[in-house]
C-alpha cells in the first residue's frame, strides 16, 4: 500500500471555497467569568452552531466536492457515531448524491434525525459485536460508492482545518493574535487540519489536544511521540469524540505540530455544558464541551495570561441528557 | 412636561460606536426546517448570544456613555426584570459607575446572578404590592443618581437599533434585501429602534410585533391606532417582554412604521424554544423565542416565500425551566 499523501496549509486555504459553499461562519465568544476560571484571555469558538451542529460538514464538503460528476450517481458511504454522519448526509444533498451512513444503533437520537432529515440511508450495527468499517466498505464495494473517511483523509483533514483560518482572523485585533488553541480531540482530524491552517494564519500558535479521562490517546501518544491506544472497554459519556487511537494520518501530522493533551473528567464536562448554557447561551455536547473543560478547569503556565482559544465542537446533544445535565 | 425628543435613524447610526464598545456582533442563523415551516427564507438572528445575553446591553451602553464624567460618580438605577438590568449592571461597570436595580423578588435566578456578577446593588420589590417606578425614582432622587428606563428613552432606543442595522447588512446578498422582521415585543424599545434603523438599512422592509396571546397589546394597539391596554392579571411565561401596554414614546415611532402584529401561545413558544436548542443550538429564553414561534406555525401571504428577518432576542432562562420545556 502506497502511503497517502499528507494534507499542507496549502490545501486548507484551497477549501475555503468549496467549504463555503455549505457551511457558515460561526461566531467567537467571550466571558468575563470564563477569563477569571482559566486565567487567560479565552475565546470561544462557537462550531456548534455551524450547519449541521458540528465542524464534520467542514471536511465533508470538502471531500465530496472532489468527486466527478459521473461518479456522483454512485453516492457516498460513510460510518460515524453522528457527527460525521450528518456532515456527509448534508453535503450528499447539496451535490445530489445518494448517501448510506452506518451508525451505531445506540447513537444519540439527535443525530440520526438529523441524518434522516437530509434524505441519507441509515444502516444500524451493534457497536459491541459487528465492524462498521467491514460493513461500510463491503456496501461500498457493491455499489461502486465513495467511501467517506471521518479522519484519515487529506480532503477531510484539510477542509476541517477552515475552521483554523477562520479562528485566527477572528480572534487577531491590534491587541494581539492567537497564542494557544485547545480543541477536543477523537480521531484528529479538526485539531490536525487546525494545526495545518495556523502554521500560515498563526506561526507562533501552541496547539493542545482535550479528551475525556481514560481515552487521552493523544496526550499519552504525542508523549510518547508513538500511537497509543486506550484501554478496550473503557467508557465515556463524550460519544463523538471516542476513538481507540489516533489515525496514522493524524498522527503523522500532529506529532510534531501538537504541543501536549489535556485530559478532563465526565463531571468537569457537564460543568462546561452547564457554563455553555448558563454564559454563553449555546448549547455543547458531551464531546464538544471538552476543551471548555479545560480552560474552567484553570490553565497551567504556559497558557496563564495568554490568548487561548477554545473550540466549542459540537452541539448534538439528545435533550433529556441534556436536561440532566443543566438540572 | 416638554414632550421627549423622538430618535432618528441617524441617532441609531451614531449609536454604533459607542455600542461596539461592549456589545458584540451576533450571527445569523438558517435551517431548511425553519424555512420549510415558516414557508419563507428565515434569517434567525441571534441575540440571544449578545453580551449578557440580549440585547438590552446596546441600548444600556449607548444611555450611559453620555452621562458627562462629572455625573458618574453619583451612579445610575434601573428598574428591570433581569435582562435591561443586566445590560445596565455590565454598562455602568464597563464605566466605573456605581448601579442600584429594582427587581421583582420573582426575577429569573440566572437574571439575578447576573447582575450580582457586574457588581450591582439590586434591591427587590414585590410585583403584586409595590411600585418599581416609585422605588426607583425615590432612590434615585436621594442619590443623585441618573434613573435609565428600560424603553422610553431616545438613546436607548437607538442603541437598540443598532441590530437593525447589523442584520440587514449581514442578510442581504445578491440574492435579495431582508424584507420582513419579526421581533418579540414588551414595551417596544427593539422592535421601533429596529425600526428606524431599517429606514436606512432596509427602506422597504416591513416590521411586525411578535407577543404571548392576551399580551398582544402592540398587535392590538397598531391596529386601532391608539395605546391599548392587556388585561390585568393575565399571566404569560415570556416573562422579559410582559409589559402593561406600548410606551408612549415607542408607540409614537412605531404607529406608521410597524405593520402589525402576531401572537402565539404559550405551548408555540416552548416548541420554538426546543426548536432552537435541537436545530440552532442555541438558548432562547421564553421571551425571546416569540418571533420564533411565529415564524414556526407558518407566515401568512405577505412574508410567504419572502426573506424574512426573526429576532431571538435573549437567552436568559433557568435551567430547571429550560428543562423542563425541552423534555
Amino acid at each position: 500500500m502506497t502511503p497517502a499523501r499528507l494534507p499542507t496549509s496549502r490545501d486548507v486555504l484551497a477549501a475555503v471555497p468549496r467549504v463555503e459553499m455549505l457551511a457558515r461562519e460561526t461566531p467567537v465568544l467571550t466571558h468575563p467569568a470564563l477569563d477569571d476560571a482559566a486565567g487567560a484571555h479565552v475565546f470561544v469558538k462557537a462550531e456548534c452552531l455551524q450547519v449541521t451542529g458540528s465542524f464534520k460538514i467542514r471536511g465533508a464538503t470538502n471531500r465530496l466536492a472532489q468527486i466527478a460528476p459521473a461518479q456522483r450517481t454512485a453516492g457516498v458511504v460513510a460510518f460515524s457515531s453522528g457527527n460525521h454522519a450528518q456532515g456527509v448526509a448534508r453535503a450528499a444533498r447539496q451535490f445530489g448524491m445518494p448517501a448510506l451512513i452506518v451508525m451505531p444503533s445506540d447513537a444519540p437520537r439527535v443525530k440520526i434525525e438529523g441524518v434522516i432529515a437530509d434524505g441519507a440511508e441509515i444502516q444500524f450495527y451493534d457497536r459491541n459485536t459487528e465492524s462498521r468499517e467491514a460493513i461500510a466498505s463491503d456496501i461500498a464495494h457493491k455499489r461502486g460508492a465513495v467511501l467517506v473517511p471521518s479522519f484519515e483523509d487529506p480532503h477531510i483533514i484539510a477542509g476541517q482545518g477552515t475552521l483554523g483560518l477562520e479562528f485566527a482572523r477572528q480572534v487577531e485585533t491590534s491587541s494581539g493574535a492567537l497564542e494557544h488553541v485547545i480543541c477536543c480531540t477523537g480521531g484528529g482530524g479538526l485539531i490536525t487540519g487546525i494545526a495545518l491552517a495556523l502554521e500560515t494564519a498563526a506561526p507562533k500558535a501552541k496547539i493542545w489536544t482535550a479528551e475525556p479521562e481514560g481515552h487521552d490517546d493523544w496526550a499519552r501518544s504525542l508523549a510518547a511521540d508513538k500511537i497509543l491506544s486506550n484501554a478496550p472497554g473503557t467508557h465515556s459519556f463524550c460519544d463523538a469524540i471516542v476513538t481507540r487511537q489516533p489515525g496514522e494520518m493524524t498522527f503523522a501530522i500532529g506529532r510534531t505540530r501538537l504541543a501536549g493533551g489535556f485530559a478532563v473528567s465526565d463531571d468537569e464536562v457537564k460543568a462546561a455544558m452547564r457554563f455553555a448554557f448558563d454564559r454563553l447561551k449555546i448549547v455543547a455536547e458531551p464531546g464538544g464541551a471538552v476543551a471548555l473543560a479545560v480552560a474552567l478547569k484553570g490553565l497551567p503556565a504556559p497558557l496563564r495570561d495568554r490568548r487561548v482559544g477554545v473550540v466549542v465542537s459540537g452541539g448534538n446533544v439528545d435533550p433529556a441528557l441534556f436536561a440532566s445535565v443543566i438540572s
